[in-house]
């Protein structure tokens, strides 16, 4: 647990958050800047810097984050700065969705067409 | 098992994939319209809709695409038509990403803004 870290300061209570609910090993919280309402963050207790450091803590992250979902919604997370991650605690965002609510997803831009299969 | 599940069909052997992994109780293959080169989709065998259905498989599947996951990346699932979701059988995307590749997510569109916290 780096003493730098913002989301284990969330864990242990010492950094302010509003919480969503909490597991043995998960906490869930509304980021600071949300993208719509109801966008929460599902994170591990134990400190990883992302989803490919420790699989089974990212299995961990995801049963909570499944738990709590409710669709509509996407399910992201960001690994690495050029990914858009800019906290290093494994974190899964919950982004409940609406139609035409205007958020962007990767198939939408690039090399993605609209209505691309397997979306 | 759907038989009209084109990713159960793919689990099955029936429908054509470019697979890239196959764990006892996940797979993993290429999109028929990848967004990027390396765009690769998890799916667990067993059918559940989407990532909200049963939380075990969920986790089960985001193990799977953590140990292939390569930072800098998303990982990424949509439940329910309005998340664009468009194959009913849950599947996690993993989208490798670069600087300035102009993919989007939904912290870059909306209410979102660039540089928002939490990213």
């Amino acid at each position: 647990m780096p003493e730098s870290c913002v989301f284990c300061q969330i864990v242990a209570g010492t950094a302010p958050a509003t919480v969503v609910r909490e597991w043995d090993d998960a906490l869930a919280f509304i980021p600071l800047d949300p993208v719509v309402d109801g966008h929460i963050l599902v994170i591990p207790k134990r400190h990883v810097a992302d989803v490919a450091e420790d699989p089974a803590v990212s299995a961990i992250t995801m049963r909570a984050a499944a738990e709590l979902a409710e669709p509509p919604c996407n399910i992201i997370t960001s690994a690495g700065r050029e990914a858009t991650q800019s906290v290093f605690h494994l974190h899964l965002h919950i982004v409940p969705r609406r139609a035409n609510d205007g958020l962007a997803l990767p198939w939408y831009s690039g090399r993605g067409r609209k209505g691309a299969h397997h979306a």
